[in-house]
């Protein structure tokens, strides 16, 4: 296993290499030449910055995205906190793989490969409400699954999930590393009623009740309150950053999930950007904590890396912009005060 | 020409044909038998059941997208409004033709035909503090450069503009339809000085004292303060209601280009979605004005229809959701409460 314990993975979150400021400046000079006034094109300039500063390269590329979707079950959907049952997550893992999902059309409009990783879906975490999610061997193995799955050669990598009753788990982990209870955190996920919120709510506040004495810890807490998919996500984001991959990041979940790294070291997140801001509930909240600015606000609340990947798009328009376009000079066009 | 008077544009303008509401009804009930919770996908599902509505199909279809940008001069040019002297608005159009600037990567990135329309750029617009910009007949004959702009077989329409000093006249003719002046409406456009934005503050302010008894009269103020690409603006979207084809709007100019036509008929803009909102400073506000709810927020404020261009991009997503994903029946998903 990569991460032979959680001291281990500790480490290396707070080793984490930077990205790389020349080839940020040389991007930013080029933006500056384009046809068009200066900061015109807005967020889009600073994506193709953003790109090249991860990627390491003068002039970024979108040759090969990926998007990984990671599928786990929790114990705490015994509870009744969601609209669906459990065999939804497989069943929605077989959609995925026989192509009929909201994320297999979008990856394709992104021109995206898609990679779909179910992790032991018949071995649900335990009922976080009176044990640990995961121990920490369990926690690691999911890390380190979620790190194999991000390819040597990819150049942007999109982040995403599927799991009935994986909102109660990031909002238990927001609670836990950011306070506030289930009050703040909880949302309808999917669609819950009132008395599935009230139950959600009561199985957080429950959970932050029993395992008090680790909240200062926060691969202790992403063990205790998180999932295989969000632990596999927190892996992801990590080999992305070793390989020189820019991330992007999805929802509620996906956001939560990141949450222990940058508790660990605060620009662990610094090569992902929010690819949206979610409906549910926390999502403003939790990229406000972050320091996240989302890219698109579409009301999006599906999970499955689909804001993620609309954003992929974005980024596109973005990387065509900056290479396409033509300098002032090459154009013969009139500087500002000229 | 197509309209005969400014009387026979009104009548067009109040008797436009509505959307097919049943069109929209049968999109909306595919939405929610799609393998997501229902309303998951947000504005992605509302786009898809506009789309129907308004292309009046069952499935509605993204096969030929287009472009329109249309490029007019501004005789208010000549009070130093803007940044950028006037020969850049035909350096910008060859610099389109070239396939150079912001647009082309965009609507090459968003796979749609990019249609370039300059109109008479060696003839300016009248400096409006002091005469109408234009006279009737010139305004009915841009409006009718637009109207035939457009294919007669195109899915979706986005349109935009390229004019130095244009967010003059915009800002202008925004204030001249819904009041307060040149201190609400005027912004730095393409990024002019303090001087430059006392300068533009002041033509507008002139001209709303001199055009002040025609301020109740939408097209009448359309001439007065606007300018050939923005009347243009107005005929394509006409033209694209009559002729069942959805529109998105681009920023701050291509927005106030409208508003006559929302002004003589509520309902004018109902086939139309705003593609952004600009970083342009009156641009929010126009559209709270017009109840328009932008789809991106990305700090753009380009023009040349580039806002509207990246929000192609989620019509392509919101489509290959729509027509590809499969429904829960035919998935073996269970659905939520099963």
């Amino acid at each position: 296993m990569r991460f032979a314990s959680l001291d281990d993975l500790r480490a290396v979150c707070r080793g984490l290499p930077g990205g790389e400021q020349r080839f940020a400046d040389t991007a930013a000079r080029r933006q500056q030449n384009l046809t068009k006034p200066p900061g015109s094109l807005g967020r889009l300039e600073e994506l193709a910055i953003w790109l090249a500063q991860w990627q390491a390269r003068e002039m970024p590329r979108l040759d090969r995205v990926s998007v990984a979707v990671f599928a786990g079950n929790h114990g705490v959907a015994s509870r009744g906190v969601s609209a669906y049952p459990p065999a939804v997550t497989a069943q929605m893992v077989a959609n995925f793989v026989a192509g009929g999902a909201a994320i297999n059309q979008i990856a394709k409009a992104a021109s995206a490969e898609l990679h779909v990783v179910p992790i032991e879906l018949d071995r649900p975490t335990r009922d976080f409400t009176g044990a640990a999610a995961m121990s920490a061997d369990e926690f690691l193995a999911a890390v380190d699954i979620g790190y194999r799955a991000v390819p040597e050669n990819c150049d942007l990598l999109a982040v995403g999930e599927m799991g009935i009753a994986n909102t109660t788990a990031a909002a238990a982990l927001c609670a836990a590393l950011l306070g506030g209870g289930a009050a703040r955190w909880a949302g309808r996920g999917t669609g819950v009623d009132d008395d599935g919120l009230e139950r959600k709510r009561a199985a957080i506040d429950a959970a932050l009740k029993f395992h008090h004495d680790i909240l200062g810890d926060p691969l202790a807490v992403a063990a205790a309150f998180g999932g295989r998919e969000l632990a596999a996500i927190a892996g992801a984001v990590l080999a992305a950053r070793r390989r020189h991959i820019p991330v992007m990041l999805d929802g509620f979940v996906a956001t939560a999930a990141v949450l222990p790294l940058a508790r660990l070291n605060a620009r662990a997140l610094d090569h992902c950007r929010a690819g949206h801001v979610s409906a549910e509930s926390g999502h403003r909240d939790l990229l406000t904590a972050l320091k996240l600015d989302p890219l698109l606000d579409l009301g999006m609340r599906l999970g499955e890396a689909s804001g993620a990947g609309v954003a992929i798009l974005l980024a596109r328009a973005a990387l065509a912009c900056h290479s396409g376009m033509a300098t002032f000079a090459e154009a013969g066009v009139a500087h500002a005060g000229d």
